[in-house]
């Protein structure tokens, strides 16, 4: 039994409300439930916050317990090295942290092109809606 | 009767004593007191932070309030996407943020020059010290 | 009583019928009766080029006669170091200029982000339609 | 009953081959047994083309059989512009196509940051080796 | 006898199990004592914080104590105008803030070669591991 | 029976003198013979200026009155977004505005490659001598 | 009589087919037929490709016989300097080469801002739909 | 005897009022009188002028009569591309253009460090105040 | 004995017409005479290619029969990363592959200034005519 | 009488004999004399060097000595920040440095249009040959 | 006993002449004093140059001698890539090289915020005048 | 008989000693008697120095006695505009400059992709060890 981080960043709290023509309307309880039932015999914990320095936090917690990451940093994916730094560090301890989008930041505003948290992910999934999260959960668990 | 937000970013809680001669030397609390004075009959909250979550926490509070936002956000201005996310989900749902500045970020350091919030908000105004607010806040209550 | 001077650059005279989505159907007749009752005992003189150089001229009036400016300067705000030497000059004569715009340049194309006349303005009020110019002329006789 | 088409760009022929500690001692031959066992049911179609415009006449194909697909553009994801108008004729016209890479190219060269196509793609997925593949077909079946 | 605020950013808390081939294998803790032993007589006080806010409201207290500052800002350092900020506030009210790094940025990745902090820093001191502080703290005795 | 304006911008008058080599050497006034013969039973006014706001002027006329414009800018082509946005406010109205050159501008200096109006004008057409001009009417007289 | 070569670039045969809002609902076909009636007693050979390497070897064909050339390339137009040079060769052998484009490359994405072709073509036309390739036609039989 | 042009460009009217630490206290008249006084047994005309369309139009005159030029453009000098066609005319024509500047405008903000007439200009002359007019005009008469 | 490949790219088949006072008067069959009696006893293999996907299929070629490579890429060595990626999987099979240029790019067109190629080439050889090609095969002959 | 230093940079030996187009057929010798002849009662040393930090030294001699310097750096004059910081420092001790070139540098390569001298130069004469230094010596001796 | 090379390159024998406000007013030979009484028991040898050579010469000698090197290299800092391949050596022979500022580069002119040395050199340290050669040398004697 | 110059810039006295890995064991003085077995009847002076002003006055040297170069300038490549300008006078007077480079630039740090004399120099040889040299021999003496 496998006990997955899925951290979202600023923001993502809102799901469900914000611009739901971009992001759906479904909230981020319903993603716990969407992820809990993928991964029967699993656990599965949705954490969100606004404070850059929880999230770094809880990937500090993940090195510890070894639990692996599926991590939407939101507006942050652009700019904090920071959060770059701690999934660095995570990834080096051997944990591994998939980013993830719900829509596909390539196809909006400029500054979305950018990632600092990219080149030291795992790996990357976008553009899928929920099923972002859920591709990059049953990679976790193969 | 209507609730304004007046809310300031990292480091406008030392106003008054941090560099006089381009901030003025009045504080935060006289700013309050000003603002309720021009408001006679309406509710006017002066808020600061240093934490970017808060801020962008009380952001979603107006969302839910329904209070128009005067924002000085300090030097997030310049490069927090997360509270221009914030600042984008509120106007999209109809309370209006006008962006303010004491001085004219324009004239001074090469950094200042750009806002990632301007493309977002419903308006800026900069360059008239404490004026600045009172602007706005006429401009929200008209 | 003071004379203020309301500066209008380029194609501004069309206002009413250019894209009335984003300017609006008013025209500068009607903003001119609008900041005539604003500011009653007061003179402010609505005017409007397309020349470059009339309005550079315009600017060393306002030096010679010391009235306070309220300056529009249009698609010249993006590249005209001319407008931006004379109202340089005229800020260091003590004569304050307040640069308007009725949309957010911000917002719009990525020409429109940069303004040659931001770092000399007195300050700076973007985003209000006509009431940019209202806020600046309560600010020029406060 | 589904018809994928899994289409692969330059020097992907080579898989197996060439650097191994990049991309695995997997070939596209194992690749196609991978997703067909995946997929049972549905047909599976791996390809791969060192030319151009073959990659875009079966994206043509695609359109007008309907067949969704996985895309593995190799570096012409850096440069080809004219794949990035195939691929947005494809999804334009109500067709899915995921871009997948088996490595982070994030994590590599300068170069290799920039894709042309992801701003037009359907979605995004790197960095999982084979898996890439598999989370796409997983996607595109659901 | 001088109190010395030594403060530390982001993911340095992890200081003696991140990568340390790079950072060596020595704690925060560890530093503590080294600065203790450096200064008899003197109050060093080791601080870490994964909050920005909490790192700007100790650069304030700085000023009202007039404590000099140690400042290892982490990945901040790279793009954190609030800290910046608030060193420059820091600098201006007499209390010096010496930036240090324990490695040398520059032969790092790309983006550490910006430091937002260098311009309004009393001095840098970056490249000598634990030894780069107490460089710092003689400095600061001197 | 159609009224077309043919406009032109700055040192253009001096065409026949101006480097014959790169111009040609016939005039404005051969133009003006060239385009009336090639549309007999209609109107093709030819006019030249120095003045950008005589230019914006025209083309505030050609919305009043409806005529078709071709547009030789000339030096302006490069830098007068005051220009652009009355080529913008005219082909906003229903106005064809066709952008042409006589010689090719992307085969000279660099600064002549970038042309702020080609985003917004109708149609370009670059580099046929008069028969730009000619091209140009014969196309708004389809 | 003139035998003109009209080379057309990548998924410019799906034409008619692909976003009908931007190229118009007709086809190649149509466009041979209606330039064929265009240039009555003249060969107009309308050719198509997917295939860079087989666009240049046209190219090539019309050194050697001589046949001016209306050309497309579609995507290559902003980075193939393959066909660049072949167009340098054409033309620096006297036949002449125009670049056309049915819709203005300068209104849509920033990519398409830049032609390699045009510093070497003969002339440019862009952004008449079917009549740019009618406008050359007519330009080269003059 | 010659007759030598001396143009000034926008805002230069008002030396002697303008910045006086940066340009001097003396008037475009002093000017005048000390050019009339170098030059004994020749004609020296200085004009000012505000609008760029004078500029070019004085230039072309320049060509007919023959007459050398000395050129301090002002604030076109960074962008006027219509000044530097005239410029170029003028020279191309045999008759010299020498451009002045007051103050060294490398010394001052970066915005000035580019001048678009230099490449074009027969020489330039920067720093010395009005002796830069002076040694040009000696030059001239040499 | 050695089997040498010498490839070729786009338009470089029409070397001997193509602009001769850049590129001379001899072809590729000229070139294939030169090489053979340069190195008897040895197989040199003259090829030439319009289609970038056959080069990378004769850099496949390569790798099996383990022949060195002598490659004028033409174009493509400013674009080409599949090429690129070729070179890099030929090299790094242990098979040199030196990048010849018959004229020097660095004195030609600022694009031929990036050679996209060199980063992953054994060597380079510039400017010395079709003696470019013989200089390489001395060097993989050694 | 003043002692005046004409002091050469690289290359400028072989005045007279490098591209005598571009420079004219006189050496410096010639350059001496000359410049002896129009200041009767002075003294003019021209001095050359191949060694930047001879030049460095030759301007700190300057400083001790008073003497106004000619300076033309040639190459040195786009790269040299040495060189920058001497001519800075004799400024800044009150001796005059006039940068002169012979030729235009704006109307020749790329890397000629940056000059890191300008900023702190006394002032700029470019573009006269040998008068070039004619004028900077008369205005020196005025 | 150590023997330590202090090498300051050009400009800087000027130290106590030069700018006494930035740099102080104390010279090299002060500095040479200074540094001998720091480090009793040891030699500490301090060298001006303004020639690169003979910088680059003595970093040679500090690798024959195993002599630690403090290094001001004075405005070669900034693009002299001679001394940067020079201390690449030395620090990889096992040579330390601590670079070493007066005052802080990154407060002063854009091009002193770059450093070509400081990717290579064992450490930095910038902004404490004379006492940043001191720090260095108390740590190289650590 | 011809005597040939090979000339050598900056560090390059310490091959052998140097980063043996990157530039192999062997001295200039194996060079010297490498090229001497090359070129029996001919005289190869090997030569290297520190001092750019040293490196020029070779190139002089050359131009005077026609000797054909061979050069690796070592560092300056990336900057020296004073050795390009000499190289530039050696090849516009007739005589060779050969750029040689032992390893391949390219595939090392982003500054050493850039040459400042490859646009001037005769051609180009990089990436072969001490054959760089060799074969730029040969071709001069071919």
């Amino acid at each position: 039994m496998t006990n997955v981080l899925v951290l979202n960043g600023p923001n993502l709290g809102r799901l469900g409300t914000r611009e739901p023509d971009v992001y759906g309307s479904r909230t981020l309880a319903d993603l716990a439930d969407l992820l809990a039932s993928d991964a029967p015999g699993h656990s599965v914990e949705v954490r969100q916050t606004e404070h850059e320095g929880e999230l770094t936090g809880w990937l500090h917690e993940a090195i510890d317990t070894g639990s692996p990451v599926i991590l939407n940093a939101g507006a942050w994916t652009h700019y904090s090295y920071a959060v770059r730094d701690a999934v660095a560090m995570t990834v080096a301890a051997g944990v591994p942290v998939i980013e993830v989008h719900i829509s596909n930041p390539h196809a909006r505003e400029e500054f979305r092109h950018t990632s600092v948290l990219s080149p030291v992910a795992s790996g990357v999934i976008a553009g899928f809606g929920f099923d972002s999260y859920r591709l990059a959960l049953s990679q976790l668990l193969r």
